[in-house]
């Protein structure tokens, strides 16, 4: 199980740590500004689902360095000349910077700044690897869960993966991510209990194995659940329990409300199995086909709701995306200096950034910009919004869990109702949708180069 | 972050809850046994090593329902009919069955029991969504850098994935998991003080992009760290920073130990990153080519170490390994009954097993065979060893954090030292493995199966 020392300074990459060793020791407090954003796209990936800033927020608000923890860098070799001044600096360590950020729901695109982070610059350097892990998480986890919906086309999904999620915090996580696009509920009941996520279940094999026989081991489940029961119906025969449940339709108490198999999905949204529950009276006419994807029932299947286990909770086709943060800007001597890298593969581009979409006339999302926080669009709306400032959470990000994924799902749900159609198809997107750089930015990397030569303000 | 409340007994599906709900009303109290196993070997993997025994243990020895978890439970409509004695079970519910494992570093196959776990069927059945994810996180990861280990043919791999693993708590484990099957270390601070796995760092590129000019930013670094420097060369143009690095080669204080460059991997071992690190003097004639796989790095390439990034940590070729916990056996009414499942995807045998292996005469494991726990191979070893009694650990399973990750790295390194040649080998062995089930178990499943029908003992 994940250790006790929820909010400890060392969750973090050993780099960080010696850095801000060399920043204290060296008296260099300046305050930077870092940019978190996706590069690209991961393959099958048309858009992005911001989550995971609440949990992001919470860190930032709580990370500390325990005594124990300061102790054990002092047997570190790589510190052994480290001076005092920094082991004063853990000691009283607290998150005191501003963060800017997309809320969670809001759908983006690679290139975004999606969390922006002003504070002295060991500070923002000591948050880098949490920042990234926490928010990678649920934003992947909810890109892909956003596919899962909108091929749902309205019925209800529910997310039941924990079991072979990354680890128990992944599976508790996911089922959050996934509320927030679109699912209704999951099969985590610890999700359930303390993100305000609908818990949902079926029915074991183990269930119908341990009974005599199968007749008996509906019967006793009814027997306990006699409203919400849902039976399983492929442990042995699948249409001979189909015809073991009906007696129970007649029984006003013994009433199975669904019944339940577990089929692979065997392509379109990736490896992984999926429930099907349907009102057993329209459902048994189906379980011939053994071989199907999620995207092959039109509406007219009589499916009540889908499960969908692995393929969601470790987005399998897509497992990870490219996450970074960036240094963007150093307030040195109070000039502000716009920070950018250079080699060939990686270009980023300097200067605090927001992020402007366009709509057009239909309603529609047209395009997005890139450009520098102070640019102005008349015709658009930024979607960067302040959620902390000297490291405490502004109003806006003082949500309760319920009312947090609520709200997360329902800007999710409005935005994607904006999207140009073929940006919502499973294939990739052709053309991509429109994200540029505003002709600010796109002039400023030779003048910040310029500056990283000169030591001129931008 | 991870919620504080660990050993949570919610962190379950929904559905363990209900079905224990109906064991508990129906005075169903009987032990039963489920094995954990995978199904198939995931692509790209021509072998499993297990792992996470240890944070499973752990769970098992405190998990627990809280009465705020109990109400929570009360709230939900699914248990309105839940008579009172489920949740008298709950507030008292400790595990306390017993377990049977491969140890952690064990080397595995499909189809082989990893956990064996003999409990009443209500406590067996509540364990079983944490015991599969807390056992499947460490063994995909443990089984990828198993690969990775391997191609790097003796020289260290550090696990530098944190930042792009599913969550905090997913990256601190697989910095364990990376340790068990070969790594040397880990970027991880958190897995460095908790786990005992050694923690190493570079330097980032807002380090040098912070300073006034990249010499400047490498004398900095090397003034707090002047022994163990890492410099980061790849920040504007690699050749140019390489030749700034030399002169501290002739200043005794500051003297970088290594330099480091990141490249894509781009085939083999999964996208991802790699650091490399080197000794500048040797590594500043190989900086040209920008597609490498580690794979193609011989003996000879100038190369000291190796960092792993998203590839590993997300075992981002194959996310996901098909775990499952079956039932296998019930004690009823002082019968033991194995238990089978017989739809046509998913047989599966009955009756507690054991794994033995065989070995030629050159010392290489030549075969596995999967058969009942009282079967008798003379000639093999077992696998499998009891690890839990009555809700306890045995000696045998009560290391300390470091021992617990060294022996388990020292059994992987011992047990891979003899695997045959080809099934080592990065690409799919051809052929596989050889694992059997013993003539025992193939005689089972019919008779299991006449059991079922007619409650026979077997």
């Amino acid at each position: 199980m994940f250790p006790s020392k929820l909010f400890s300074g060392l969750l973090t990459d050993l780099y960080e740590l010696t850095m801000a060793a060399g920043y204290v020791q060296n008296r260099f407090n300046d305050r930077a500004t870092f940019e978190l954003f996706v590069r690209h796209l991961p393959r099958n990936r048309n858009y992005l689902v911001a989550a995971g800033l609440e949990q992001a927020l919470d860190y930032l608000e709580n990370v500390h360095f325990p005594p124990d923890e300061i102790s054990y860098l002092r047997t570190l070799p790589i510190f052994r000349h480290v001076q005092t001044s920094f082991y004063d600096f853990l000691a009283t360590f607290r998150f005191s910077g501003d963060v800017w950020a997309m809320p969670e729901g809001t759908i983006f695109f690679a290139g975004e700044p999606v969390v922006r982070v002003t504070a002295p610059i060991a500070e923002a350097e000591l948050a880098e690897t949490s920042l990234l892990s926490i928010i990678h998480l649920q934003t992947f986890i909810a890109s892909k869960t956003a596919r899962v919906t909108t091929a749902a086309a309205g019925r209800p999904v529910i997310e039941f993966g924990s079991r072979r999620a990354h680890g128990v915090e992944a599976g508790v996580l996911a089922a959050r991510a996934a509320l927030i696009a679109g699912c209704a509920g999951t099969s985590n009941t610890y999700a359930g209990h303390c993100h305000g996520v609908p818990a949902y279940g079926t029915q074991a094999h183990s269930w119908i194995m341990a009974h005599d026989d199968e007749s008996t081991a509906f019967r006793k489940f009814l027997d306990v659940f006699p409203e919400q029961a849902t039976l399983l119906v492929d442990t042995y025969d699948v249409r001979a329990a189909i015809d073991k449940t009906t007696p129970w339709d007649a029984n006003p108490v013994g009433c199975a409300s669904t019944v339940v198999t577990y089929w692979p999905i065997v392509s379109g949204l990736g490896s992984g199995l999926i429930v099907l529950a349907g009102r057993m009276c329209k459902f048994s006419s189906r379980v011939t086909s053994m071989k199907i994807a999620l995207r092959h029932f039109s509406q007219a299947t009589p499916i009540d709701s889908f499960g969908v286990r692995t393929a969601l909770s470790t987005s399998a086709d897509a497992p990870n995306v490219e996450v970074i943060y960036k240094l963007v800007e150093v307030e040195l001597d109070h000039q502000v200096r716009g920070m950018a890298k250079f080699s060939v593969d990686n270009k980023t581009y300097p200067g605090r950034k927001q992020v402007f979409y366009f709509q057009g006339e239909n309603g529609h999302y047209s395009g997005n910009t890139i450009a520098l926080e102070d640019e102005d669009f008349p015709l658009a709306k930024s979607l960067l919004i302040p959620v902390m400032r000297d490291g405490h959470r502004l109003e806006v990000a003082c949500q309760d869990p319920v009312s947090s994924v609520r709200n997360a799902q329902a800007r999710f749900l409005a935005a994607r109702a904006h999207l140009p159609e073929h940006i919502l198809r499973i294939v990739t997107a052709e053309p991509i949708y429109p994200v540029s750089y505003s002709a600010g930015l796109e002039s400023l990397p030779e003048q910040a180069r310029n500056s990283f030569l000169s030591t001129a303000s931008v």
